[in-house]
């Protein structure tokens, strides 16, 4: 039985000092509060030990970030390579536009590219290029999709005005026909649709886009002139090198990318087609470190490190070998589970479920046993997890559904 | 006399790739385009080096986060030290919570603290506190300033909506009767007021808070129970330890930071009072990398070096060798200026130029010498600056203001 005494203690000093003692996605009321750790204190490879000393094999990945694995020797290396000639400075680095330059390689839609910090800033910058090149206001979306913390999309609205807000039009994932009949009534006004490239938001299975509907996406928006944008920011390099919707054979106009791009390093990306460049040009994007060179050189060893190494076979690979043994032991414990998503990407839920009693409970016995779950957001797989971690994973979460079973029925 | 040609050259290649070559504020068009550099090489203490090889004594410090000099070796060591425990994780660090006790522990008017990356992440995060606090919409704001991207106050206005802008109250910086006429015309609905310490924004002379124009926001922010924000993200360090309002003995209620605050590592924080921290916990603010444990090491480190050498002191003694030195020689040599903002955050102009081309020609002057100033942004003095920088520095305005007669008299 682990403790977790060292983090709860530093909680109650944080919420001193702290709104909410830890804020955003990562407060521990979001985890299974008291069970859970609150504190990292080191990460290596597939693997993170909190404050208390307990070491997990980790599938959250600093909600994605982690694509190669913590501290990565060669991404670390060129990071502080770097770091000794400029980081922050007046001007870009030469960084800039290799990076540029290496996703137009990589990324079949990408004619251009251009660098943020978040996800929010290159979603919220899609938005506006979107505007700026139709000349139109209105923004369709998939109600409930997290697109970053930006007026016009945070899951929580507190402090946003309604007028912020006026200009999305919601509609459901991958209701097709509801998408149509909400673009024509309102094709003259439409500046673009921003979609992610599966549905994932948190407290939700998720969803792989239905047969022909991101067709039906590509096809209606050529037809009104409107901006198709994926954002990439959390399933970007995990299911394809050159944007998700390549995994569809489907393209957008502007890809969001962050997360997995820099391993761990803050960077985001807007990259998109030429006929977008122009009005790309005329929003205003910037931001004191938005061309710092130590992400740009992280983001070039990560995508250096991703293909050298096949990183997105790799994940299917071990993400495939997770879902089956973890599928295997749900039915041997007589347990009915959702298991949604990518493989690289997986969410598992309790068919059924009125509240998340049994989530919670699966993801602190994993805790206990030293695996890294959440019980309410997707995970993530890294190309740092082993088949020998697969199946120290399995061994847990075969005891954690042993004890699902044996507690709930 | 320098060339360019590496700096151009590579401008070209990166407009294939960028929108606009170079986006936002390091634009080349923003500086002497043709006679400026566009890349940085490598960067140490007050000095940087562009990819052509020319070396400068910098007085733009990255637009402010190079407070103790770039690369420096205090900062970098904390910086290195903690990248190999942890980063971006799943949780944060203990360093998150040490940060915000040791800004509550130097800022008098702070009580908590939450951190971000961008300036823009924690300007849009204090207006959202203020409306969450009040449930009022409206905010006051000097009409120009720059506060970041955000929809709200992005100085250009291409891909955003009006809606977006509706809920914002312009009026003159330093206007004090406007801004009482503004506010009383409007209390029942203002949510707040967010200012710069002084006026400050690109293409104008800076101007300092007129006597009791902060008092005056102060007092009917308390009478109608609206929130002062303060946003320090340019100012912040280089006038106070404690908030650059503190130089003026008025509190307000938020301070937003960022640029000096990790000495080029990507942070920003916004700290404020007790009574708005309910507020402040019920405003969804969160990024994948906000809680990265790497700025916030560099942060600490930079706390306690500014506050071992004394820097806000030390720059002031700096700032006001260069002033006194410039204003010395363009007496001298027969030309009007205004020097204006505190010595620390320098900017001079030519008094009466209709255009900017004296501007730009001084600034060419001292490129050409090995010195970089801006010619339409105010300038930074950093605590790496030694006397003898100002002295070289010196020798090189003279030559320029020498010229700038010559040429255009």
């Amino acid at each position: 039985m682990r403790t977790f005494d060292k983090s709860y203690s530093l909680l109650d000093r944080a919420s001193k000092v702290v709104p909410g003692g830890i804020p955003g996605h990562q407060s521990p009321t979001l985890l299974v509060f008291g069970s859970s750790p609150c504190y990292v204190e080191r990460a290596e490879g597939a693997r993170f030990w909190d404050i208390d000393g307990n070491e997990y094999i980790d599938y959250m990945c600093a909600y994605g970030p982690m694509v190669l694995g913590y501290n990565h020797p060669k991404v670390e290396q060129a990071a502080r390579a770097q770091g000794q000639m400029c980081d922050t400075g007046n001007l870009p680095t030469q960084r800039y536009v290799e990076l540029a330059e290496r996703l137009v390689g990589i990324v079949p839609i990408a004619d251009w590219a251009i660098f943020g910090k978040n996800g929010s800033d290159v979603t919220t910058y899609a938005c506006r290029v979107a505007r700026a090149h139709t000349g139109r206001n209105k923004i369709i979306m998939a109600e409930g999709s997290y697109h970053g913390i930006g007026a016009w999309c945070t899951p929580f609205e507190t402090g946003i005005t309604p007028e912020e807000r006026v200009n999305m039009l919601p509609f459901q994932y991958n209701d097709t026909e509801e998408f149509k009949r909400l673009l024509e009534a309102n094709s003259q006004e439409i500046a673009g649709v921003i979609l992610t490239p599966f549905r994932h938001e948190a407290f939700h299975d998720s969803e792989m886009p239905a047969p022909g509907f991101l067709e039906t996406v590509r096809k209606t928006c050529d037809d009104i002139g409107a901006v198709f944008v994926v954002d990439d920011v959390r399933a970007g390099f995990r299911m394809h090198m050159g944007g998700s919707l390549e995994s569809f054979g489907v393209k957008p106009d502007l890809i969001c990318f962050s997360k997995a791009l820099g391993n761990g390093h803050p960077i985001s990306a807007c990259v998109g087609k030429d006929g977008l460049k122009d009005a790309a040009s005329q929003v205003f994007f910037t931001g004191s470190f938005f061309s710092a060179a130590v992400p740009m050189a992280a983001a070039l060893a990560t995508l250096d490190e991703m293909e050298a190494i096949g990183s997105v076979d790799l994940m299917y690979e071990r993400g495939e070998m997770l879902k089956d043994g973890m599928l295997d032991q749900a039915d041997e414990h007589g347990q009915e589970v959702n298991y949604s998503g990518p493989v690289t990407i997986p969410f598992m839920t309790f068919a059924g479920e009125d509240g998340w009693e049994k989530s919670k409970l699966f993801c602190k016995e994993c805790y206990d046993r030293g695996v890294f779950f959440h019980p309410f957001h997707n995970w993530f797989i890294s190309a740092a997890h082993t088949e020998e971690d697969i199946k120290k994973t399995l061994e847990a979460t075969n005891a954690a559904f042993k004890r699902v079973k044996q507690e709930m029925g």
